[in-house]
């Protein structure tokens, strides 16, 4: 039975309670729907609503209640709409008319807006941990790689070398920023809707702030009208979500073309490969491509949730029931990806033979500037100078640091025979040691501060 | 079992799996998946790769395949890691090692785009006979209601006369252009990719035409690199569902405002209504507001589409396995709304006598104007006069109508006293009769091209 | 000139320069790109890259490119890819070459980042201060407006009396969070990349801290890798933005239903109303519909950035050139909309008689029931009750509050004759004094938490 | 001057007017409004609505105003709120009062349509021929390379060998597709709203369709009310280029990838490279990526739109007024991206011998399965078979073709001397000649094809 019916002479649709339900999807809230009915029952005894003993009963039988749904027995009928419903369904039931006072000044306004706030900050301190995963991962492979050279690119062409290290810890600091996000989505949405009813508050003296406490909210709502159609929360949780997609998808670009057999800078564990139908030879990045292919999804449905809330009039439209079925997906698919790519990153073989194979000269043209510029040249003419001789060794089709010093010279009298010593890509990176560098000394600074925010 | 183990030194980890795997959302094309591989078999028979024999077999054990599906007997294994696999996997579990035939020269990259190919052209079929029908309700309606005047609006603020035909008919034409753009996806969707391979194409000698006809194509692909990673067919027509749901989302938003009780010119019936759980005297528009609040969630799908398409390098990837679940969703949201917008335009109850007491005499001030440009006053300036009738009006707290000739004349001596035949909403509305016009007259001829488009 | 031509045979198609210039847009940046240089050259020249004559020539023809700036009087030339050649060019013909130092271990792609985000702080600050007076002006409104009493919706379906301050106020906390949220946003952004280089670091011995302080960063980058392709920053401001716009366009979206004639229960002032071309009565609220309309675009802003960063290798690429017309754009229709609305508020004429007259006793179902639960009947069987008076009611034709006592005693024995005392607006919204209720005395709480989140 | 003002009491103010008006992009449209203010002029003189001399006295005012656009004579005044305004504005300065007599019956609620409409077909024209250059230069570059081969790849891991030629007519296809969406979507767009009103039709005698005829539209819109919303056209045309842009995007992937000096396969012309400020050495594919970065500027677009089309009530809201800006900048955006584009792959250079080189005999595993198949062992069977043998070259640090004939056979015994003419993959490419494969035989008719559609 809906909770509704007195005032309908004719029963829903069929096709309209298909439609209408959202059972399908909210009955995942159980928990937090039992957890807000709990609180609420003592806060509504506590106000003098209901007797000690009504309470009592109304706590006995979600008890029962909460140990069906976790032992699975819980049966769901026909006429449960939604969790709440079910619930209060459910323990009339079990309990009797009693049962129905527990709704007393509550709506499910407030009270669906409370289930899914709770659940958003269960999801969040789940995800938190799993980004945390990845972060060690990723920490621990660049402690072992802080001397690994591998060509940095920017447009994916070489730029500079790099060491493996500082490039996986590139991702580690994107991870930080999307933790410190959840972390900030997560302070608003701990804010206590329950007790706003329907729109307009409630007319009975209920501690809202107590309530809130007990149900683990730092605080509780300003306004009641806002309270029961604001979905910030929910919005700003699939943000920090899709933008966290995107830096996964960002690493998966990476590691995707670094296991190409022409850059062979990487190779995939077997057991996160996977191979095709048809061609035997094949080993394929699969999880990476998910990730990458993933951040679309995410990016989707905050689009889509979005686009839900423009232009909604005041208070509750039943246009917000759109509002889970997004989080819910995007929560499952960051939560099936995390693991996998921290067990990727564990596990990923690099070949530090390639890597270093893949350095040419052109990488140290800029220290090549660089020496002209300690030698008094301004920047910009070195910088001209070095890209007359990269073009001359090209047209000799000889690296740049077998240009004889006579056609170095033809370029710039500054250079000197100790120009030979720009070519050296481990001195290169050392040099790099201001903050944030590449420089083995600036990454260890580095990995100092990433243990640091692991540890806090 | 994986298709594609032999390489494999160890078994693929479980979370890979899970992330991984298809077959929780792509079982759902087995009927597709059967037809296509009993096609095949035909195919690579009639090339003289398998014999007659193996042929019969093969289809002998597709067809319990099938049954099984159909009869709800298919048990789905741990191995099975997508719907093709589970195919062939119970195939040779029915008739032996001869089921590994069936994949000579084929791989998962055409056979999963012959599958998702099918599904939409089918869904497509299906969706539009659902527009089909919400316009014949529409239609329906319409008829009945070619005299009945409301006011018509801009700005959401009162404009000019109108009928509910013209009105409720505006929403029958974005449908016929709905269903021409769906026609179109199809035309686009109606290409074999099948006998393309992995992406290189096929070295057995197939008649790729004639399976494209087998099956339902209109034609098959140019390009078997294209073909394995084209999903166009799968964004245009997320595409049309879209943007048929910011359709419904409009004509929503119109039965919302229209059925709060200041404006009281609809009511829902009782089964498309729903009520709240705190406050008794509820009847709420449900399914409009989830027709408008799901025009996001379609629209969110066509983003997250597009962006995991964004920048993919040639050929298959498996971010490519994110196509189904959106397309998927947004069939299931449409083929959910349809019905139910089809049954709440066909129950709607409409009240023409408090329609007709909203028409104000403001709604005629252009036809005040025009009444000066007929008696020779460039429109513009009849426009300003009559602007300046319509303050004074107001001023005087009377309606234009009311408004002493004298005052009228003093804005312009071109008033006279035939000025007051202008207040008449039937004569109004029934002045706009040319084409696409809100006359009965002109309503009547777009009833008749309505009825011939449904008639098609 | 283009700064890298030394390399290259062959100069730049025209076409490609169309493509590829970002100097019709990142010119706007040409304060922060001035302000970024002088603190560059102070830091190479401490750390004695340059010397001091050298610094101070300089920062003396620096000064002099922003006098050209400031006075309008800079002449860009058709070499000027973006305003960092621009600035670089016009200091060089000032200074000569010495002006090419400054540069040394500076990349583009660490330049652009540190004067993008001191933009966006700026950006964020403009923008705090516009949220603030539109709160401002919410906050005043409601002020004078507690007791005045307009119907609260639900679905659009009347659900409650409440007080216009409370539905102000009510979007005085979106507003609130949107302020928060671009505040967190700030934060982040306030991390200065520059000491980066390219991508690897620099290897000069530069204070990078000290540079950010300078420059107004909070600190600086940690990872150089990911600090020159970081848009994080941007990202999360738009999203910031975008949210706010889905409130705006809420807001929007009230008060244009709201201005409707049959509602009527606001006017916009003259000044903010737009009238018809053709229509002489019109008076249409443009700037509302326009707020809802934009917020559209700043949800196109922040999906297609998204879009962009998806899926890019490590590094700077040159995809991220499109960050910055998205924010531009975004932040530019922000402080378009801001202005507006807060004077739209600030001169709405509001008719409390029409919101009072709108007020029915259907409003008071909610107030019935629990009427029927202080004498002892279960929340949900009272429900059920009033429910079926709300029918009996509309049957008879009859207000709620006109059915005879007999009647509501045949659905309830628990109905006596105070029952008539719940058919007060007032004394309902009164009730609601929980903290964030409508209730007179819980909002005067609500406005003095307003009042001092305003001071802060 | 507004076009509206008498029934204001007051003017509007500045912000709202930098707000509201929509000068500053819609006068692009210049040429469509006087083009259809001509058209309308003689639609209402052949109606008798005004004289043969008036009509003959603005189409002659009308022709300067033209006159004075083409010359950039036009001067815009502070009143022009938009490009409607500001022609009619100026027409009247020209001819005095008469002027005012051309808005009869006309709304800009579908003179705006009209236009809009108009330079969408035009340039979607332009766009088209683009495209169709883009297709010449792809196939052109195709022709010189049907039998230069590079490795195919699947999952960016080497698959299958194909030809270049094979590899850009995978594009072709995609443009092909784009092509028939974007002649689909102007076939909806070629359909005139003019004639419509306000959004009640027109009272006066107007042939509509004669109208639309001179116009250059196909049609006339069937429902006036429709006719002043739609913006379907906008949208869908909005979805074209984006999807295009994904097609573009995937190309830009694979030159960026393939430029990568560890690919080596392309290598872009000078003119069509840049280079970078700090590192001398640098020639980056800045188009490509640009090609890929703003695929996220369109999709942003199309969003952003269907966004704000989203909930809107009937009728012509102001919320209309932003569909202008996001397809002008998405055309905007294409255009300048094909000419480079396609110059792009005029000049590509292709280094034949890196590609060779890349060829592993890896990539000839499906044939070595096929080689057993077609001795009998079951596809799936010999699939294995192969793997294991990869594995074991792999094993072995052989390449696939070195390893003995004893060792295959304890794999398989169906392995014989003639397994060695697999290890040919000219002989493998050859042999993929079903109607859309690799094979030069294939593409040669895919050529033709291709040819026939260019030359339609």
């Amino acid at each position: 039975m809906a909770l509704w019916g007195g005032r309908f002479a004719e029963p829903s649709d069929h096709d309209l309670r298909a439609l209408n339900d959202s059972i399908g999807f909210d009955r995942r809230m159980w928990r937090q729907d039992i957890a807000g009915s709990m609180a609420y029952a003592r806060a509504i005894a506590a106000a003098g609503i209901i007797t000690r003993e009504e309470a009592e009963s109304i706590l006995a039988g979600l008890e029962v209640v909460r140990g069906e749904f976790e032992s699975g027995a819980f049966v769901f009928q026909a006429g449960d709409e939604d969790i709440h419903t079910a619930v209060e369904r459910r323990l009339t039931e079990l309990i009797g008319a009693v049962g129905g006072k527990l709704h007393t000044g509550r709506s499910r306004n407030d009270q669906v807006a409370t289930d899914f706030r709770l659940w958003v900050m269960d999801a969040i301190d789940e995800i938190d941990g799993l980004l945390h995963s990845l972060q060690a991962a990723l920490l621990e492979k660049a402690q072992a790689h802080t001397e690994t050279l591998l060509p940095g690119y920017t447009h994916l062409q070489p730029a500079q070398p790099i060491s493996v290290a500082h490039w996986l810890l590139s991702f580690f600091w994107m991870l930080a920023r999307d933790r410190e996000r959840l972390r900030d989505a997560r302070r608003r949405t701990a804010v206590s809707p329950l007790g706003s009813g329907a729109l307009a508050g409630t007319p009975f003296a209920i501690d809202r702030d107590q309530l809130a406490k007990t149900l683990g909210f730092d605080t509780c709502s300003s306004n009641s009208l806002d309270a029961v159609s604001d979905r910030d929360f929910a919005a700003e949780t699939l943000f920090a979500l899709a933008l966290a997609g995107t830096h996964l998808s960002r690493l998966a670009e990476d590691v995707i073309i670094y296991s190409n057999p022409l850059f062979g800078f990487i190779a995939l564990d077997d057991r996160y490969s996977t191979g095709s139908s048809l061609m035997p030879q094949k080993r394929n990045p699969d999880p990476l491509e998910l990730a990458r292919g993933k951040s679309g999804r995410l990016i989707g449905h905050l689009s889509g949730l979005m686009t839900t809330l423009k232009g909604l009039p005041s208070g509750y439209n039943k246009d917000l029931q759109e509002d889970k079925e997004a989080l819910f997906d995007a929560v499952d698919t960051v939560k099936l990806l995390l693991p996998v790519l921290t067990a990727v990153i564990r596990t990923l073989k690099l070949d530090a033979e390639k890597m270093r194979a893949a350095l040419g000269d052109d990488l140290l043209a800029t220290d090549l500037a660089d020496y002209l510029v300690k030698n008094g040249l301004p920047f910009r003419q070195a910088h001209h100078v070095v890209g007359q001789a990269v073009r001359a060794a090209q047209a000799a089709a000889a690296r740049l640091s077998q240009l004889p010093l006579d056609s170095l010279r033809q370029l710039s009298p500054l250079f000197a025979e100790d120009v030979r010593e720009v070519f050296d890509f481990d001195a290169a990176v050392a040099r790099r040691s201001a903050a944030g560098g590449t420089a083995p000394s600036a990454v260890a600074q580095q990995i100092e501060a990433a243990k640091a925010l692991l540890s806090r």
